[in-house]
């Protein structure tokens, strides 16, 4: 049975505890995390005891375990999207006041967009992403504008991988994904029809810091309708404003 | 020096490392973590180093360290707040663009309440409370409901500790809290002028799951002059709403 010698390890493993959790399955005995972790369930044990300890898990009910509200608290109150966030929520809810579509903010990490806002529409169509959710950058409409006005490397290191396809419009090729960025780049948005899923488009715009940098996409999942377009000027509007936020002493 | 024996006291400095940071100051050097968390500066560094090799905490300039996003993602995407996030979004979204004031949404945690969601105001009164932030129960209106509607154990335990005064108005006296939450037991709502700062004034009202256990206080914080409580109908309806939307199933 393996032991723990160094600190670095109880870490890794504590670290692996905590990615065993998922957000359709929230709640986990020791059992399933020790498996999930590919831990002892000894060493499992003794590593949620101390994370419950720390109000980093919670116990419920069954002496199931739960992430805790002190592990977001930790992870929110000097996050670097906090700065993001709260100046872009406000414009998310106006976007949600007006359009009945889902509305989303994702920031880029790795090879991934992932969402750490989003306000749903009541009468949902179909979207893979949620909060803390993740879409690769290849495929979404989001990915597409944070690949198109990102990094050079990025985008080229992106080109080389194969890239998975969620519908049969996803764009696998690379040369047709360089198209439909220089696309992007020129439009200043991303609108993808049934990329994700048959039913939905999405619509994405960057939003920019006062550096020029795009540091996030704002983004609505309406039905694939062919009308999503029409809503390119309330985007656009919205991401300047969210600059703005971020900036108030900038004159733009 | 100390040196790190056990598992347990590298995960214990670990949450000592994470809770240095502070929203005022989200980026920090090694040296500033480690006087906060009390470590020596090796210690700090070392596991100051884990964390940023898993992505807990990333480097910025000048060697600067900051919560990464990986972090927030772990604690976000199955965080028990996270049904009653999405649930009530859509409705804090709906207040906001009716009512300019900060709209909020707080979770018991302790003798506190914690925000979980914020909405700011476009024409901002002083408020206190923030994403990630706290209060405590018995000064906030948020808290104010979260005391009236949630366990006695609780209650009783909070009347009987000391009581922070923000303001001359910020109730501190055991018998008058007790009145006070009798009526707002009896009221469904907690309106509370200048309690936390004189300028501004918290309107709340509890938010139950489908058991009839208040889970959240849903707020409003606006000027204090007296017309927040023509808002008590909305914040009322709204409380039903998110209910509803936790428990799509239940008729009422």
């Amino acid at each position: 049975m393996p032991r723990t010698y160094t600190g670095e390890s109880t870490l890794a493993r504590a670290i692996r505890v905590l990615s065993a959790f998922e957000p359709d399955q929230p709640a986990l005995s020791v059992s399933t995390i020790a498996r999930r972790s590919q831990l002892h369930v000894a060493t499992a044990s003794r590593i949620v005891a101390e994370l419950v300890a720390h109000g980093l898990l919670e116990r419920g009910e069954n002496r199931e375990v739960r992430v805790g509200v002190r592990l977001w608290e930790l992870a929110s109150r000097a996050s670097p999207t906090l700065s993001l966030h709260q100046a872009a929520m406000p414009y998310l809810s106006d976007i949600h006041a007006v359009v009945d579509h889902h509305v989303q903010l994702g920031v880029p990490d790795g090879d991934d967009v992932l969402f750490v806002e989003r306000l749903s529409a009541k009468n949902a169509v179909i979207n893979y992403s949620r909060i803390a959710g993740r879409l690769p950058l290849h495929a979404s409409s989001s990915g597409h504008v944070l690949l198109a006005f990102g990094p050079q490397d990025q985008r080229e290191r992106i080109l080389r991988q194969p890239m998975k396809a969620y519908t049969a419009h996803t764009i696998t090729d690379p040369a047709k994904l360089r198209d439909a960025l220089d696309l992007v780049r020129r439009r200043g948005y991303a609108l993808l029809p049934g990329h994700i899923h048959d039913d939905a488009a999405g619509l994405a715009v960057p939003v920019f810091d006062s550096l020029g940098k795009a540091i996030a996409a704002l983004s609505i999942i309406g039905p694939n309708d062919d009308r999503l377009n029409a809503h390119v000027p309330l985007l656009l509007a919205a991401a300047r404003g969210i600059r703005r936020a971020l900036n108030p002493s900038a004159t733009t």
